[in-house]
């Protein structure tokens, strides 16, 4: 028997539908490239997407339509993230730190019918002017109204919006229709683009805006330094809205001195992005302190804060700091590291260790770890197993590849890719990646783990461990280190540091030192580069 | 075209894996019949459902067939919630305070085949047991194993926990599926029956979790005075084990003084209830005090919470109160009333001003007010209309009635029969229901509003103000006033005290003092009642 409740769609509509009535005062403030602030409401917001969307139903765009951007963190980039998916087509994110080759790939893979590109970044598009068939219209915006391309069909995003008005039906009537795609950066193959519905962005939204969650709500006022080409900005211009916060976007101003700024004038309460923000975020305000007390929660995600920079956040500068962590294929946000009432006992270096983990699900995502052989693993806080998750977020395939064993189970469950461990109160740690896992002798050995020790230590700022071949033991850790500035220290030395934490079989066979980690367009670390450069004999 | 995101169903045993996944050790605490405490864990009470939804399987209990519950609140009463809507069924949540009539009709109504019964209830259901032909079983707890009753079919709730086992695979496959039913207590006609989807209630859960709403999280601890057979105790049964909270059944122990010492003693940080408990328990805690500093919430709706009252809590307990306003209709959480940061300048009368409207609505809820011809109304502040509200969940239709003009519009909204304001920044206001507006030469006059100038003035208590025929005017308001002990008032006192905030026209016509106001089972105010009485003579 079916339940007699309306059936009314969670679309993204519905989201700026309720910032407008509800929150139409509230603030979008955009650190322009001049470095000029651009200060607007919800309200206004509301208008100029109505306008956007008309334009693009007049300009002949269709249902299901890819519509790629190219942009920073803006204003206008946030109209197209609802003027896209309202006018009933797909928000395709591109990438700015793409490889020309990749950009194009993706592109052409998605085929993109329009491109809406900031004007700063325009010349980088320029590069493949003649290599996208299926683009009609760039449009401009950030740039002057005369600017002249050799893109095809070039619009001026202003002029959009001024020949067109706010009489709109939103297009979007079914909350499975697509809304946003984005391609995973993959460090192995073609970029692979994952396809979310609207109503996976709308659920999603909702789950950050838990109280158990980001708790994002009207008070607020959220920094997002995480692009919105790498996963939407992790969802925050669709839980910013529907929580009434004000969203500061930083435009391309992401340096330390120019981040702090924006936070301390703009009060800013909630901030967003990867470890090598927060860590060039620190040292600036080690060396320039500034008011931040109005930050309540730093998010951070990506890839693992190491625990010494939880550590020193909040020793140093009162910053709490929350752990978090996703995935593309997950909207992102899968888990939070938010102590919980079973840890108020824990002394403060306790309390990092847990906020160290990558933490608990989420209302709405699944979680569990299993071995080789498919069969569940006990949640121990020891035992390592493939982590998989499952939700309304979560996506069942990618766009125009049939889903594939490596990524999907049989029973439904996405594969991450990670290795990870679970307390028994549901507290998940990333241990490896399921490819950089090392397999000595049967036993596992977890790179992640070596690099966080080693990146703990005060003279080594960067550290990549990959497994080597090895006759007798199958394979063994290798470590690539990066010493701090005027540092000195030999391999002895680390490995003795090592062997304090580790068991004998887990030390490195060799630790090599390196300029730098070569790392993904996403800041991760490339291993596959490390791994390749080992193999050239580079590493030797 | 369609998104790529797993098509997961939104299911109420998801949430109740969720708390058994990362809150099994949080708590649910029930002060049972005879006053002891029963403690146990969401570990403990999630090994019971799976128990007791494949006791109700192996019972024959088929898909969508409904199952009464007629109990207070307490951990059974709980379990019930997820094992029949986990085992497929529909869980029929039946009002205690029922008039015996009322209750055949609503029971038979919805065909139960079988009822669970609260052992101190037993005998109320018993003058029923003639009257029940489709129930084949009732089951009864809270009640020694060798308990008799005339009921049909008559089994022990231990019983069937005992004798069945964990290995249970939850039979809600479909979030559209049927999952609780509530009658409407309607102060006119039949009762009806609003049945809601598993979705409506999973989403209902998100939406009291979020921030701008109740944010319950993982610290909190609930005590949910208002009923379970009152529209799910205001969905908290979903809500807290969704946030890993500790919830506070009270059972039958409703009383002042019963209801302090629970909240000082399990450090209760958010407790629900009606304008009638909290303004018991006020008068209970001026008298005698308690430490009751661990509140962070008291959430109040069913009704509208007097001004004067919600000042008092504040300025002289220290409690936050947050007015709520829903419908059985809405699951029942429509909006709340915090105040915004645009009301941070505000003095503290302001605040309490704000406070005591209905508030704004959750995100993922829908309103609008119009007049009678239809067209949507300003929201201004001034401006009354018919309130109509639209959401996923939110009834599209009353179970086994055809769908009505009187309470759905043809696009597709609710007409929840009252009548509101909303202000320019969205914050709602009843200010009266549809059916008590007065009309008087061709102005509306509020009844609420004059209830409430008049629940005001220190020497009363309670008001009911309804509209009587005026050959010249149409209708007339007349009120009806319950004076506090010992007070004394004479009529002109009043229509003088309310001349200071009334236009003259508004004055009611009459003021009869009586010395209570009826009330419906719910504890509102029966203004059918009150009407009936003025027609039999019985207010000249």
């Amino acid at each position: 028997m079916q339940g007699l409740m309306m059936d009314y769609q969670l679309t993204v509509d519905r989201i700026l539908e309720h910032a407008n009535r509800f929150f139409a005062h509230k603030q979008v403030i955009t650190k322009q490239p001049d470095g000029s602030i651009h200060r607007y409401t919800y309200g206004d917001m509301y208008r100029r997407v109505k306008r956007m969307a008309k334009a693009l139903v007049q300009l002949g765009v269709q249902p299901g339509d890819r519509i790629g951007t190219f942009s920073w963190n803006n204003y206008q980039h946030l109209e197209l993230y609802y003027a896209i998916p309202g006018a009933g087509a797909v928000c395709h994110t591109l990438n700015i730190r793409l490889h020309p080759d990749q950009l194009a790939y993706i592109i052409n893979h998605a085929e993109d019918k329009l491109i809406f590109v900031d004007g700063t970044l325009l010349p980088a598009l320029e590069r493949l002017a003649d290599q996208l068939p299926t683009v009609e219209h760039v449009v401009v915006f950030n740039a002057p109204r005369e600017v002249q391309s050799k893109l095809p069909g070039l619009l001026h995003y202003e002029d959009l919006v001024a020949q067109s008005d706010e009489d709109f039906t939103w297009r979007c009537t079914d909350e499975r229709q697509a809304s946003v795609l984005c391609y995973t950066s993959g460090t192995t193959g073609n970029p692979k683009g994952v396809l979310y519905d609207h109503r996976a962005l709308f659920l999603h939204a909702y789950g950050e805006c838990q109280a158990n969650a980001l708790g994002l709500c009207e008070l607020d006022t959220v920094l997002p330094v995480v692009p919105q080409f790498h996963v939407m900005a992790w969802g925050l211009p669709f839980g910013c809205p529907m929580a009434g916060a004000n969203m500061v976007m930083p435009g391309p101003h992401l340096n330390p001195a120019a981040l702090a700024q924006l936070i301390e004038d703009e009060r800013v309460t909630v901030a967003a992005g990867v470890p090598s923000i927060w860590n060039g975020l620190y040292q600036e305000l080690r060396s320039k302190p500034r008011d931040i007390s109005c930050i309540r929660a730093l998010v951070v995600g990506g890839s693992a804060m190491p625990r010494g920079l939880i550590e020193a956040y909040e020793r140093d500068l009162h910053v709490n700091v929350m752990h978090a962590w996703g995935m593309t294929e997950m909207s992102p946000l899968g888990t939070v590291s938010i102590p919980h009432t079973q840890h108020q006992q824990l002394s403060q270096q306790e309390i990092w260790d847990i906020k160290a983990l990558q933490g608990y699900a989420l209302a709405g995502v699944e979680l569990r770890i299993v071995n080789d052989a498919g069969e569940e693993l006990p949640w121990d806080g020891t035992t390592m197993g493939e982590l998989q998750v499952r939700g309304p977020w979560i996506t069942k395939g990618y766009y125009k590849v049939e889903p594939a064993p490596e990524s999907f189970t049989a029973d439904g469950w996405f594969r991450t890719g990670d290795v990870a461990t679970i307390t028994g109160d549901g507290y998940m740690c990333i241990t490896d990646r399921t490819k950089d896992l090392i397999k000595s002798g049967g036993e596992w050995i977890s790179s992640v783990a070596l690099e966080n020790k080693l990146m703990a230590h005060p003279k080594v700022v960067e550290a990549a461990v990959i497994a080597i071949p090895n006759q007798q033991w199958g394979e063994r850790p290798l470590a690539a280190v990066v010493l701090a500035p005027n540092a000195s220290a030999n391999e002895e030395e680390l490995i003795g540091y090592l062997a304090e934490s580790f068991a004998k079989f887990e030390l490195p066979d060799k630790i090599v030192f390196v300029a730098e980690v070569p790392k993904t367009s996403v800041g991760k670390f490339d291993k596959k580069v490390v791994r390749q450069r080992f193999a050239e004999g580079q590493l030797l």
